[in-house]
């Protein structure tokens, strides 16, 4: 960066297992640089955090008192810098209040980890997505519904009077990577594609008969075999099959409730198609801002507390 | 081998995707020797199957005639050495008159590649399996009830009058194999050991809530994170998970049918445990020998129709 950039007034951190993702933040929220990294909290050591750090935000560092860093995400794993402890739902989203004071080596730095949160019955984590749904909610804090966060795991979480009542994980997104990379399967799925058709009707099966789900996984190699199916029409089966599964056990979650996708792309689109089927409507809102917008929030609360 | 060897009457070969293996066989059905290696049918092209197979037998060649071979497996796939084509269920287990006649380079060799079984609805495959059942019903020819096989494809076959009727595939295994190895639940799921308890409870559960299957996969990520689940433990419900799947998909095939697992150790034990939970008991047979039945069984007709 050169000696022109104007100093930041805080930093903004989504400090994941793979990446990281920083925002160089103006006083007033506004965005004046961003950097993305590959040491995530999966490549670092405890001890390996802080220099990434001090790295990527050399220049805004002052000589004499403190820059301030929010972060939230795996970094406050056990595994992560230092642990942030889940905070247990029905709960609004963890907040600066709540964050993990980091002891940092480098006095230039007050680093602040939002902490996850976590459900006793049935047994549920997660870390990152709370504050999307913090920031979703700074926009819409009389929102009363289920938020769906689609992804590698996908979080459903019931919203009311500002918290998260109670929420539920799907490795949907990671049994369909597994399967359709690495399974018998891979021989029979393309590699990118979308059949809308065969999609909504695998989804449909599935939920209607969802106890046939183990049977009929065999069958898009099978059908590949023995009459040539199509590989993007066996794909978006495969994804079907695997959201319809999904949609029939948060059945309880979504079924007559007011619905927000926070996702954008084919997946969340994939998601909207197969809730439309179930004549079930569901909006979607970017995703791209709200963990920043999150981050933002737990900031404004630190700036005011300190006035 | 040594010059001293009695040499084979005739050979039998089970030549499945990862390794072949082999049985040099006396005139009357005894085994004088064995073979393993790992050139499965995934390693080779087509024009590689005959020298591994030379390879293996060269000791047992003729000078002036032809030694007979009799195999099973992938060897007989699309992608395999020559392409034995599907007898389509309901049939009896193909055997010597179905068998493809491979046409070989070196005279000295008459290769038959005995088919696989095929469904057209629901849709289904299978190669290798159909020479097992053959061995079985060889010993039980009045069997009338359902068969089990458990492995990374376990396949279950309603059997009537000698016949399959019809039969279905399951990716339990190998979807065990991928969640347990490298999804998230790595980390919690132990490399071996086996919980009676956890199993049989993730069986029943799932196989009353089938629908709810997707949503309790991470939930064994989440107790290992909140309360310290024990990862035998963790293994053991997943298992119960993924086979109470299987047992609530395959229904139809087990419920107050005479039910015979053909698999030795742990899985085929797991099977039947999961089984006799849900008040279905089933007799387990060692399917070490099975394949090698069926083989022997097409010699013996090979050998009677050139009387």
């Amino acid at each position: 960066m050169s000696g022109q950039t104007e100093r930041a007034a805080w930093i903004a951190v989504d400090w994941g297992t793979s990446n990281l993702r920083l925002w160089r933040m103006g006083p007033s929220g506004e965005v004046l640089g961003e950097a993305r990294s590959d040491r995530g909290m999966g490549t670092l050591k405890p001890e390996g955090f802080e220099p990434v750090l001090l790295d990527l935000i050399a220049n805004d560092l002052l000589e004499n008192g403190r820059l301030t860093v929010i972060a939230c995400g795996m970094v406050g794993a056990r595994q992560g810098w230092q642990e942030a402890r889940y905070v247990a739902v029905p709960a609004t989203p963890p907040g600066i209040s709540q964050a993990l004071k980091v002891d940092t080596s480098d006095p230039r730095l007050s680093v602040h980890i939002l902490p996850g949160m976590s459900q006793a019955s049935p047994a549920d984590v997660m870390r990152g997505e709370e504050t999307q749904i913090a920031g979703f909610l700074s926009a819409e804090p009389a929102f009363d519904g289920v938020l769906c966060l689609p992804g590698t795991h996908c979080k459903w979480a019931h919203i009311s009077a500002g918290e998260v009542v109670s929420f539920r994980t799907f490795m949907t997104g990671e049994i369909f990577a597994l399967l359709s990379g690495q399974s018998v399967l891979r021989h029979s799925v393309a590699a990118s594609g979308f059949d809308t058709e065969a999609f909504t009707a695998a989804v449909s099966h599935v939920m209607s008969r969802p106890q046939a789900l183990a049977g009929d996984l065999f069958s898009i190699r099978a059908e590949t075999l023995l009459s040539g199916l199509d590989a993007v029409q066996a794909r978006s089966r495969l994804s079907g099959m695997l959201i319809g599964a999904e949609l029939a056990a948060a059945r309880p979650y979504w079924l007559g409730q007011e619905i927000v996708i926070l996702g954008e792309g084919g997946l969340a689109g994939a998601y909207r198609t197969a809730l439309a089927a179930q004549g079930a409507p569901a909006r979607t809102v970017d995703a791209a801002r709200l963990t920043l917008m999150g981050l933002t929030a737990a900031w404004r609360a630190l700036a005011e507390g300190a006035q």
